[in-house]
């Protein structure tokens, strides 16, 4: 899926030899060994979006190719097409170009360097600045916007529809990378991008050409049984064999990504990770940084 | 993209005349003629997983056929295959098949007939408890989970998740319908599922073959216009006109579809979603029963 979408472009026959298995696909994610293939080789199409799922990895290093005419805009209508709770459609997104705001976007989120360095960077907001104006011009009030529940629903339709957008981003050919970081200080990023009440973003999306010495690994995740549960909640408990074996293959990973990561396996720095309030850098606040963006979070 | 997985599947050719063009899909996305087509006739496998991504509509109603074998854990797979906040994974799905269960979550969400008939009903859980295991094991405490940061970071990992098991199972000819209503009660699905503290249904999932009689429209969005801002947020108010477009677009599709939605368009029916406390129909207790179920939210 990695063809770029230059003129350069060489035509990949759909059922050509190149294309990655399912089973490669899926061993890669897991890094052991994939249960049987379900058979998609009539399936083309399916093949092609399955596949194109389960290589995803974070791409942070971008050659400096901008992305062609029309692709930002290929991303918001496959953004757009995802589900919308009773289709309120409740957030926004900015393409900040701009290097000031991008500076300043760089320093609220630690300074990672492809926030400036990246062709596209989107910024993911939810948004209830609409519905509060719409409720305005129809004169219906606005009550309910003022409880959790309209919040994480703002919340929850902004990520569905950036995650589409990663989709389409990954299966152009682009890399990309989220930025959760900009929830480091949400009133500083609403004043550089002219936020109104009632909206914050949510996180930052990066989006270009993987440079050729971009990390390229899939990380493998959670065995299956450890997210999936059938009917009721297993608990951790009786996956701890299978989580020990997890922290094993993950260490193994670092060592040969040559990540620095403490010693301790992925259960040990996934436990420091929210071990205590210094731990979330700053992110203890965000209920405070809502209250004063005009979520009242009720 | 609808062709069925099974063994009468018939073979498409990735070049033939039948796949959608991109240019009518964005046209039915937007219900209106779309601007030109970013040139994606060289790149097949971009153009299906684009075309999927556009073609998206809500199914309701399902054949009584089972999923194929295998099909469920390539959903996961996919879901698992999403960005993750430090990798940190805070999500399970469960794959409810119980009749009881599902009659229990057929009557908290204001009993929608998909939610008996659908073959598959994932319920995706936003989970803390399992880094609160983890943590306990390992002897690290974790004050970080009592924040609003993790139980908004464990949302969002589990709607990028959900999103991706939505594309593939929209790849693999699947109909699909998130089941918001499921945040009517949270406690009572806690209850259902057996969910330890610290955990919460984000939302369910019907998945299924598409019943004949399904409902089949793409439903228009707003104009792109409205939702991609560039460098900074543009008010509402210069919208004005493009908004009133689309709700006489929006009511032109609701009477073609016969969709039973009160007069006013689109801007009318959004505001009186939110307009009071009642509108949230019980919603407006998800921060105390979010606090009932482990969640401090501080």
């Amino acid at each position: 899926m990695a063809t770029p979408l230059s003129s350069e472009t060489i035509e990949v026959d759909a059922r050509s030899s190149e294309r990655p298995s399912l089973r490669l696909a899926l061993s890669r994610r897991y890094a052991e060994p994939a249960s049987p293939d379900p058979d998609l080789q009539g399936r083309p199409d399916a093949l092609s979006v399955v596949t194109s799922l389960l290589a995803h990895r974070s791409v942070r290093r971008f050659t400096s190719e901008p992305l062609p005419e029309g692709a930002v805009e290929l991303l918001v209508a496959s953004a757009q097409s995802a589900s919308s709770s009773s289709n309120l459609q409740l957030w926004s997104v900015i393409d900040v170009r701009d290097p000031a705001r991008r500076a300043a976007l760089y320093e609220v989120a630690g300074r990672q360097a492809h926030i400036l360095e990246c062709p596209s960077l989107l910024v993911w907001v939810a948004d209830l600045n609409r519905p509060t104006a719409l409720a305005e011009q129809q004169g219906t009030g606005h009550a309910g916007l003022d409880y959790l529940e309209m919040f994480l629903m703002a919340s929850i339709d902004t990520a569905l529809a950036a995650q589409n957008a990663v989709v389409a981003a990954e299966a152009l050919g682009f890399g990309v990378v989220y930025i959760g970081a900009l929830r480091n200080d949400p009133e500083r990023v609403a004043e550089v991008l002219g936020l109104p009440q009632r909206a914050y973003a949510v996180f930052g999306l990066c989006v270009g050409w993987p440079h050729a010495e971009a990390e390229g690994a899939v990380k493998p995740r959670l065995p299956r049984s450890v997210v999936l549960h059938r009917d009721e909640y297993q608990s951790v408990a009786a996956q701890r064999s299978v989580l020990e074996e997890y922290d094993e293959r993950m260490s193994a990973f670092y060592t040969q990504q040559r990540m620095p990561v403490p010693a301790g396996g992925w259960s040990r720095h996934s436990s420091e990770r929210i071990a205590t309030v210094a731990a979330l850098r700053g992110r203890d606040r965000l209920r405070l940084a809502l209250n004063a963006l005009g979520f009242a979070l009720r």
